[in-house]
Parts: structure tokens; C-alpha cells; sequence
């Protein structure tokens, strides 16, 4: 008999190998409007509305690091990572559904203070917690979150819709969750096997704030609303710019070029990173777990935008032969890069 | 400072814990119709129509054994435990989404068998596959599958609506699927260590079948819709005959009493009892994972429950203070008790 053949997942990026996966999949549900390349899916419910879906997964040892991460703020992040999708299509979060695996080691306190923080981030966004499903696991604890909004059809945002010399918008700032889960990490490497360890976490607690308890930015998608704004295109920064700039060149067929200068990067991030001898802009375009939101909207809707407030131009979209490129205060080009599946 | 508090989540039961860990929950969405305590969560889309949403967790080396669970198979059965769901509450599903926790161990020949199982699940229940989720994993697999139906609101049956006398029905047969999961138990036993192992199978192919790749019933709840049959209640038997029935007296606040000769079991479930000295009746109660429908319906539809065909009428529901009961055939009765969370 032929030996199988085995290609290892990591010789593929994440959109190869998902295209591969779902390519002779057909659907066949006439209510479907978005199945697959977006935040969310998309599904029509009447009335000119429609109903989006997103799920995430976050693995122990992988997405998250028991010895530093709080379970009531994990529990507060799960939320803000489903609901992050369904606000990166432009609609209103309403409901999450969670399900767990959960080993013996974990009392019903510590779930408790997970499911603490659930609560807390869906009574701050209006959410209510549908139900959900509770595993015994042998590994750790796996967490799956279900995220479910509305939205009118003609104001949901995809990510293929940007066009030529649309503004690239950005929410918020860049890094500084990635440079909080790095402090986070350096003080657990120098406090390993201590007795009392005590963390320098001094001056840098927004940081661990944006990577222990990121915002969901629901803010912004109602002030789009009020201002009468629909985004020609959108996603959440969960990978980094870099990787999620090129989500949206590849889906609206385009370009991108941005301005190294203009990237809204904060204080402790700068900080931090000279401390920690690390590029900030690095860490603004692969660092990921931003969870701001990245738009586009027509070029003359600059001065609105700058009305809404909190929000960064930090380029423009080009056509798609020019590629997605970032210029530095010297005006020399570096072609982004995605850092793909990890 | 005092020691924390720890209690240890066995010392609960399933519904203590999930009771114990969302009571402090408020819904605030107008739309949520249902949010906890059934198969699927509930919200209204208007138009008199309701969406139902379900989410589970399927964790390798606690659902599944990949020694012996074929990936194919294993993607089959991850969306009739998503769908089944749906179903339980008398909807159609429209819609899956899969978020997948996989390690470097997997090659991407197995993700595309996986997936091969999924499609042809979701082909044969005209479901599509609307996106999800790929992460790392330093464990093994870990499946969260969500699934998504509709229904009018005035057809969804809860497992609130049972009332006294009225008759409990069963579709298809129970504890074939944990017969099959012992046989491939002893066979992994067998053979562990041999070269070229050989596993006797030979005449409990249904067996394996209904473990590795049971068909979720939506033949059952399209011939009650053509009937024009609503249940009462009703439940997907998932953890056994037992707890499920148990879950439907508990939220309908009645008892049962059930009939030990009715209660339907496949030839193979007795032949394999027969040679392994167990007892079929307690595969039936306790195996689980039949992922047949268990509901009520008016006692005045007896004939017409019979006219629709592959549905037993194992007994009837009575009141509270009476409990949930089985009748043997000499006429005594045995309190059942839900197995719990294990």
C-alpha cells in the first residue's frame, strides 16, 4: 500500500489551508448571505435585516497563560473577542453563548470568577449570555465563544468593500496588549519559582489592562451610527495591522499604503518597548489583540471622520498591483507582511 | 490572609453548577426568548419566527479517541451533535459553524478528512457551513461546534411543556452507540501493541455506526410538521435515556413512569450485552449519545404518533411527587437517577 501523503499544516498560511478545507463545501441554505471570509457570517432574517455569527476559540497554554491570567479577566476577554466580530461587521452585539472544557483542577470558584467577568463585560456592552455547553477536559481549559448580532443588510460592513483612495482608519492604539502579554511573560521568567513573587508591573498597568481586559469597541460602531457613517470596509485587529490591513487587501481586491508616523501607538508602549530594546512599530504591526477596529471610508469623508473623534487616518487605499506598503518618515517603502497561521 | 475557598466541581451536579454560576446573569436583550436550560437558546427575529443557536464542545481524549475514531466519521458526528440540538427543540437547521483547536500532530490530509465529514453531514441535512475558527493546539483536538435554526415561534417545544398523561416517546432505538464505544474499548485493549491488529467486528457494524456516525433525526421532526404534530416537550437524548427524561421532569415539573419492556433496544445492543454480561436496559438508561429525540405528546395522540411510524410510546408522564420511575415486567418500580456530570 502507497504511504499517505502527510503535508504539515504549517507549510500553508491560515487562508491556504481554510480554502483548501471548506473549497467543495456548496451552500445551500437560501437564507445565507456570508458563509465563510469575514469576521462574521451573515444571514438573512427578514425585514431587511440580517443576522451575523461568529466563533472563537481560546486554548490554555496557547491563547492564554494561567500562572499570570486572572480568570475573571480571561472570562471578560472571551467576551470582548466574540463580540469583536460582530462589531467589526458594523452591527450591534446582543447575545454570546459559551462553551467550556474544564479540567478537575479548576474549583467552582475559580469558574466563578471566570464566569464573573462574563458578566461584567456583557452587562458594560448589553449582552445577554444565551446558554452554552460544559465539558469535562483531561488537558486544561478550552473556551469556545459564540457571538450573535443584527444589523440592517444595507449597513453591515465587510471586509471586501474598500475602494481606491479610501482612508484607513484606525481605532484606539496599536501594541500595547502584545507589550503587556511581553512584560507579563519577562516578570514570569524572573519571578519563576520564587516564594512571594512580586511583579514590577510599575507604570505600565494600561498595558496589562488592553491584554488582560481589552474594550470591546462598541463605542465606535454607535458613534458611526449617530454620525451616519457606514465604513466601506472593516475587521477587528485581533492578528496585528499588518496581517489584518492585508485581510482587507485581499478581500476588496486593493491596495493599502500607510504612514509609519501616523500609527497611533501610546505612551507606556514606547516606553516599554525602549526598556525592552523592541521596535514599537513591530509591535503595532504583529503584535495583535488589539481588538480596535480597522475601516476604510471614502476620501471625502475625512472631516467627518475627525468629527466622530478617537479615530486615526493612517493612509489609503490603493490599487491592487501596488501591494500593501508602509512609509517610513524618510519616505522609503517596506511591503508589509502577514504573519500568517501560528 | 484566609485560605481561599475550593470546591471541587463534582461535588456539584452539572445543572447545581451551571444554576450556581449564571444566577447573577440579567438578560437585557428583548429579543432573547429562552437564554438558559434547554438544548438551544431562543431569540425572536420577528415575522412570528424564532432563531435557535446551540453550542458544544468535543474534546479528544474525553469524546473521542482518535485510536479508533476515524477524523471522517469524527467531523460526521460533530455536526449531527450540533444539529441534534436544533432539532430537540422541533426547528430546522440552517446553519453550522466549527472552531477547531488542532496541534502541529495533524496534518492537513486529516483536517481534510475531518472535513470531508462535515460536508457530508451538512449535505445530507441541507445545513451549510457558515465559517469559523482555527487555532493552535499543544494538546491535541479540540471541536467547538455552534449550529443555527429557525422555526415559528409557536412550533419550538421546550422541555417545559410535559404535562400529566401525557405519552412519552422515543425514535429510532437507545444504547446502541455505547455498545459500539465498549466494543471499540475492548478491541483497543486487544490489540494494543500488536503490529498488524485486527479488530473483530463482525455483526455489530450498526453498532459502530451509531457511535461513530449516529444521523441526527430530522426525518422525525419534518414527518411531525407533515403530521402536523407538535410535542409538548422535548429533548435529544445525548447523555442517556435516564438523565434526559429526568432534564424533562425537572423543567416541567412532573414525574414519569416508563415501561422496562417498551423501551425500544437493537438486536446487535442485546447480541453484544449478551456476550460482554451487561445489561442492555442500563446501556439504554445511561450509555448516551444516541442523539435520538425523546418527547411528549397529548394522550390522544396515540394513533396518530402511530401512524407516523419508528416513534415508541415507552409511558407517560405523571405528577411531581411521583418521580421519575421505571416499571419492570413482574410490575415493580425502580426510581431512575441522571448520571450526572462526569
Amino acid at each position: 500500500m502507497a504511504k499517505e501523503k502527510c503535508t504539515e499544516i504549517s507549510s500553508l498560511g491560515e487562508f491556504a489551508l481554510i480554502d483548501r478545507l471548506v473549497k467543495e463545501f456548496e451552500n445551500v441554505q437560501p437564507t445565507t448571505l456570508c458563509a465563510e471570509g469575514d469576521d462574521a457570517s451573515v444571514s438573512d432574517i427578514g425585514n431587511g435585516k440580517a443576522l451575523l455569527l461568529s466563533t472563537d476559540m481560546l486554548l490554555e497554554g496557547v491563547n492564554f497563560d494561567l500562572t499570570y491570567f486572572p480568570l475573571k479577566h480571561l472570562g471578560y476577554k472571551t467576551v470582548t473577542v466574540g463580540v469583536s466580530d460582530i462589531l467589526a461587521m458594523n452591527a450591534l452585539p446582543e447575545r454570546i453563548m459559551l462553551a467550556l472544557g474544564v479540567s478537575s483542577k479548576f474549583s467552582v470558584e475559580a469558574l466563578e470568577a471566570f464566569y464573573e467577568g462574563v458578566r461584567i463585560a456583557c452587562g458594560e456592552l448589553g449582552v445577554d449570555l444565551a446558554g452554552g455547553d460544559m465539558a469535562a477536559s483531561i488537558t486544561g481549559l478550552s473556551v469556545s465563544v459564540t457571538a450573535e448580532g443584527r444589523a440592517s443588510k444595507e449597513k453591515i460592513t465587510y471586509r471586501s468593500g474598500a475602494k481606491e483612495n479610501d482612508l484607513i482608519c484606525i481605532t484606539g492604539n496599536l501594541g500595547a496588549a502584545y507589550m503587556g502579554l511581553r512584560l507579563l511573560e519577562r516578570e514570569k521568567q524572573v519571578l519563576e519559582g520564587m516564594d512571594n513573587p512580586e511583579p514590577q508591573f510599575a507604570g505600565y498597568e494600561y498595558l496589562l489592562e488592553k491584554y488582560l481586559k481589552p474594550r470591546a469597541r462598541k463605542d465606535v460602531v454607535e458613534s458611526l451610527a449617530e454620525a451616519n457613517l457606514v465604513p466601506t470596509s472593516m475587521i477587528d485587529i485581533s492578528d496585528g495591522l499588518a496581517s489584518d490591513l492585508m485581510q482587507i487587501c485581499r478581500s476588496s481586491h486593493c491596495g493599502a499604503r500607510i504612514y509609519l508616523d501616523r500609527i497611533p501607538i501610546a505612551r507606556q508602549t514606547y516606553a516599554l518597548c525602549e526598556e525592552m530594546h523592541f521596535d514599537p512599530v513591530v509591535a503595532a504591526l504583529n503584535g495583535g489583540e488589539d481588538h480596535e477596529l480597522l475601516f476604510t471610508v471614502p476620501l471625502g469623508l475625512r472631516d467627518r471622520i475627525a468629527e466622530v473623534g478617537g479615530i486615526d487616518v493612517i493612509g489609503h487605499i490603493t490599487s491592487e498591483s501596488k501591494g500593501a506598503v508602509m512609509v517610513t518618515p524618510d519616505g522609503s517603502e517596506i511591503t508589509l507582511k502577514a504573519q500568517g497561521f501560528k
